[in-house]
């Protein structure tokens, strides 16, 4: 679990990543999960990345500066690399969906 | 756990929901959830939904075919109750990004 982001005012975008794992014990997911992440902030026009799992099925989102800086991101070695596995083994299906943020409102407890 | 959601082609539009909850048992959160999901089902242009949550952390995608669509579902008299139940007893914080989905692709194991 990561998250939730701390995004600036927008417009700026995110990428959806909504999965069906087939969750094999140590497959190396969760490492490379984790390695993906630390990965993403170092690219330029990271904004943010939230990322939830619950039997089976995670959501991510991650988000960036333009469209440019998301088409940089998926063509990184590591990333592409992690891409294939997971074709290969790690998910069942997975649908990816790259939108334009154009509103956005917060409520906190402690902000109120 | 709800989703994957089936989508047509872009462009549409996602509301993403990321909240920490305060998770107290009997709270009356996971039936209001439910109800939730049964009701924007039945709203004008929505398109699919999607919910996840883990360790307090929730992240709930909805799609929906247009702006007035989402300003519609907003304004429905159980959902409005539901969010303000939501500010003073579920949520610890909230955030809520309107954004237009401009392209998107999936994969899957047996479409393959």
């Amino acid at each position: 679990m990561i998250g939730p982001a701390q995004t600036p005012a927008p417009p700026y975008f995110a990428v959806i990543f909504t999965s069906i794992r087939n969750e094999q014990p140590g497959d190396g997911f969760d490492e490379t999960d984790t390695q993906l992440f630390e990965l993403a902030q170092q690219q330029p026009g990271y904004l943010g990345y939230e990322s939830v799992g619950e039997a089976g099925v995670g959501i991510t989102v991650s988000y960036w500066e333009s469209e440019a800086a998301i088409s940089a991101w998926k063509a990184v070695a590591d990333h592409r690399a992690a891409q294939e596995q997971g074709r290969a083994s790690w998910f069942d299906a997975y649908d990816v969906r790259v939108a334009r943020v154009e509103r956005a409102y917060s409520f906190g407890r402690d902000a109120s």
